[in-house]
């Protein structure tokens, strides 16, 4: 990494108090507007567990394509599996990249990534050096950042997980800026493999740092159909959850105004059109 | 990767349960003999958790240069750092790769290793891909790991991390075999960031499978003077801990002829020659 890559006066402008101050003053409100129809078009459908096998990716995949969820993500090794099989779906594939961790070296990290978009991913969700915030180097945090976007650019989106359990909130926001001014698509919670997860606080913070337009993952955590409208509604876009088949039933249940009337018709989908079946054990 | 790269019958052979038999009758009983004074050098000095700053990273060098440890492990991020900070000394420069999933592609993570060796690491901790032990993929296993011992071939050796708290016995003792078999200098039990640690029968089952010759590091959990020299009789040639300066501290309490007579002429050497003082805050 060459010294003089990037103009560190830029961030340490955007990253001082006062300047932040008025960085925040022209961040209009988020316009979120949340149709819970839409949902499953908030989720990306995660198995990052290092045991999983590719029978449970399998299932995962279905699962996705099934509901329509926005994403498919999972660890690197099964990228290509992934891309194959939402290939005639408009679920993406995502893989993450420096994970759970966040402490590769940056070239390491956009290599990985590179690797991964080569195999079909269309989003890449990477951790943050974490070590390199602790140092306040901010300028190796922001080249590691850039390093990805570049290493995948035209081929997938960067999502950057800041891993807020870890971090104080003047390095949250800090993080945040950083991560726009590299080039991100997206922030993000929580990686779900540390302390916490993500929390209603953080989401409003990072939405309010990073402005109306850039993507805010909220991950780690989210569990629930309450959950997940609380995280849309304090400014997230998108949700990182292993739990998005049971969010969604119980969302399908608590907007729907139709009923499953269960007159054992169907084959999964509704013959009367007028509601959605979700329950694999219908 | 291309087929046809490794005799898949040969790994085979290995690990059915007859011909593994017959593998483990050929291998002698352990013959390590635990010096107490030599305990310093079985230990890797270690510093994995994500938001390590970089004076946390030279604490942990200046520890193992005083104490002569083994190595210093880190994470891919300051390896370059603690390569350069061991330079004039017989430690050891270790980056992790694939930590703590192992769940990356090959490609990826033998670009992974091959930027860390380049940077100075003699010595990598790579983790099994457990996804693909799951999935019964063993050609993937093996290629995974010869990948990565390929690519720093000459420069480091190379330790496969096994994550034996996710895996059946069956498991661990194929993937025993088929590390040896890919040319791994050492087999190790955990990452430390996974449920479980090492165990004594773990260490035990490790050593009868992959012989008297290769390595055999203990990690996750060894805390004490006691887990140290436990893991060493049941056949460990290595520990891996971020304890070791109270470990050693411990050993020289117990084992030690001198007594600290805490005289006030030393100044962290005792001038008598006679007592290794080791505190810190002496």
């Amino acid at each position: 990494m060459k010294k003089g890559d990037i103009n560190v006066n830029e961030i340490k402008k955007l990253v001082t108090a006062e300047l932040f101050d008025a960085f925040k003053a022209t961040v209009a409100k988020p316009k979120i507007a949340f149709t819970p129809a839409l949902l499953t078009r908030y989720i990306d459908h995660t198995l990052l567990k290092p045991e999983a096998s590719i029978d449970d990716v399998k299932k995962v995949c279905e699962e996705a394509k099934k509901y329509r969820f926005a994403s498919v993500c999972v660890n690197g090794s099964y990228i290509k599996f992934v891309a194959d099989s939402l290939a005639e779906s408009d679920v993406k594939p995502c893989a993450v990249v420096g994970f759970p961790l966040g402490a590769m070296m940056p070239e390491a990290k956009a290599g990985e990534a590179f690797c991964y978009a080569n195999n079909g991913a269309k989003e890449i969700d990477m951790v943050i050096n974490i070590g390199a915030i602790k140092t306040s180097d901010w300028r190796l945090v922001h080249n590691d950042i850039e390093g990805v976007v570049k290493a995948v650019q035209g081929w997938a989106i960067v999502k950057v997980i800041l891993e807020t359990c870890l971090l104080t909130d003047e390095e949250k926001v800090k993080a945040c800026a950083v991560s726009k001014l590299a080039g991100a698509h997206f922030v993000k919670t929580s990686t779900g493999f540390s302390k916490g997860g993500a929390t209603v606080e953080d989401v409003r913070l990072m939405r309010e740092t990073i402005g109306p337009e850039m993507g805010l993952k909220a991950s780690g955590g989210v569990r629930t159909y309450e959950d997940a409208v609380k995280m849309i509604n304090a400014g997230a876009t998108r949700l990182g959850t292993s739990s998005g088949v049971s969010i969604v039933s119980e969302e399908q249940e608590k907007t729907s105004p139709y009923k499953c009337v269960n007159c054992g018709s169907c084959d999964k989908e509704c013959p009367s059109d007028r509601a959605a079946v979700i329950k694999d054990t219908y």
